[in-house]
């Protein structure tokens, strides 16, 4: 995704990116504990030299502090909610990478790549803690009240999270995946965080618990369409096409594009897939060009691409009754046409 | 360290263990996940069958319970705190065997080495969310000022915790660890969630903030003691006590054993512990021998059994300015009797 820079999206991020900055501290004798969190948030590289980039698309603290606007409130005021949520999905990130055995993320090496998987997970703990750390220190200017349930409301959308990890490493161990199943994994993995992005925007903005609720749904819808256009471009998005299989289809991930298949094929186009997704994945090149022939026969990419839009479709739709100004609406929408419309 | 059964320390158990259950629930499809939780636990064995015993010793929650009781509220009212640092401390077991690579944890196979080493960082961090959030939703009750500090509370000494055992594993790598530095470890690894469950007690009991702070002392010094006396068993406690150099010998643990003999050691015995120290631990058992001897030469259990005298002793001379009634220190000081005297 290319954000445009003239996007309410990026506005608030220079502001973002210093307190999330100051959030990582990290004096002696802790000091490289800190460094690798920034590494891997991009601003350091592997020697611990200043470095510009590899950070991600801080898509999740976008979307707390527009809701924070959309409820008539300055996003500062969501802050501790943006650090938060950032913070949880880059410490999932940072384990995600150990699960599934990734070396690389955003182009670099991931985390227990450079240091080891005994550091990478510490890392990820270290910056799982500092996400509550920062929530109810930093909210608890806006009151006890708010802070308690800001905090209750993050440590939900993190027990989902794993909830969803969970049930993402089950299914890579399935012969097939249904779609509802897919959509349990994801409205975990990724619905639940983004759900708690918009909530404690709407919350930290001060907004009524009517509105508070209606934003966390949006949250969760555009979450869930969010992952599964990810899905759809982890197959062929601009970095897949490189006219071989990409990695989604080597390591067979039970993604949308796989369980949308498994939907719509035929008996004996069902059998074949099963067959071609057990075993060891990877372990042969016509395998996955099999799978790509597959998802074309069965037309997934199209049906991929309109379940995303129905999805975004549906996270508009909750607007209107959140009790929003119209005006205020409008970042909102943009955020959610952005997510829809994305390459990368 | 057998308990008494007819002390305080496991008086509140059942009503304890009965709440841990009700946290660690769980439906489909995510049952299977919060069994690998209750098998960590003690609850089921590696065939998620109902098992008891394996579950450890609950110290942490006794010793929040037993502060609550201390400042003359019901064990009941710190229930919450009590789960939190239970599971924080779970939490942060199934973590360190996977960083420590170690296959047994309690008698029994870790988590990781039953479901590999994917489901066990992700079962990990299920827990950490699960330790915030049982702390915000129950002690709710208490008011959501007392809930909020609670909370913050907890994310503080996790993200000590985790500090300490980032220092750990970096110590692991060097060729020597001062006393000095040891402590610091420590007062991160233990020290800081004994403290954090001493703290949760008197804060959720109701009392002022000087009594909470000094509890929270307390608690953080008995930590320190405790994981000395924990140092000291693995050379030369009960299970170590094989006629074989112990696990922690023979992995060339940098605990407090091998801290106090580089302090008091000569110019030569320090360079020859350096050596035994350096290279790849375990690969000689001469070597681990020659620790042992060296151990034996600087006196080192007498100078660690010392240590943890002095610091039980330096914990309950915080107890008489901690505004708590002669007779509510009772249960405090029987506590740190049980933890000094303890011999596995």
């Amino acid at each position: 995704m290319s954000l445009d820079p003239t996007s309410t999206l990026v506005r608030p991020s220079a502001l973002f990116e210093r307190h999330l900055r100051e959030t990582i501290g990290g004096a002696a004798p802790v000091q490289r504990y800190y460094q690798m969190m920034a590494y891997h948030l991009g601003w350091l590289d592997q020697q611990l030299r200043e470095s510009a980039g590899g950070g991600g698309k801080r898509l999740r603290p976008a979307l707390c502090l527009t809701a924070c606007e959309s409820v008539g409130a300055p996003a500062e005021q969501a802050l501790a909610g943006a650090l938060a949520v950032e913070l949880v999905h880059n410490a999932s990130l940072i384990h995600d990478d150990i699960e599934d055995g990734d070396e690389v993320r955003r182009h670099r090496p991931a985390v227990w790549a450079v240091w080891g998987t005994g550091h990478g997970v510490n890392v990820g703990d270290g910056m799982l803690s500092l996400a509550h750390l920062a929530m109810l220190e930093a909210s608890a200017s806006r009151g006890t009240s708010v802070a308690a349930r800001a905090g209750a409301t993050l440590s939900r959308a993190c027990v989902e999270l794993f909830e969803g990890q969970f049930l993402d490493q089950e299914y890579q161990a399935r012969t097939s995946v249904t779609l509802p199943q897919y959509l349990s994994m994801v409205d975990r993995k990724t619905g639940a965080l983004f759900g708690c992005a918009a909530e404690l925007g709407g919350l930290l903005g001060g907004a009524g618990a009517g509105t508070v609720r209606r934003l966390g749904q949006f949250g969760r819808t555009l979450g869930r369409a969010f992952q599964m256009q990810d899905d759809l471009l982890g197959v062929w998005g601009d970095e897949a096409r490189t006219g071989k299989p990409s990695a989604d289809v080597r390591k067979r991930k039970r993604g949308l594009p796989a369980a949308l298949a498994w939907e719509c094929a035929s008996p004996g186009a069902f059998a074949e897939l099963c067959d071609l997704y057990a075993g060891a994945p990877g372990s042969s090149e016509g395998g996955s060009e099999r799978v790509l022939e597959l998802f074309a026969h069965l037309d997934v990419q199209r049906r991929a691409r309109r379940l995303v839009v129905e999805e975004v479709d549906a996270a508009i739709d909750l607007l209107p009754s959140a009790g929003l100004a119209d005006a205020a609406t409008l970042p909102l929408l943009e955020f959610a046409a952005l997510l829809s419309t994305r390459s990368a």
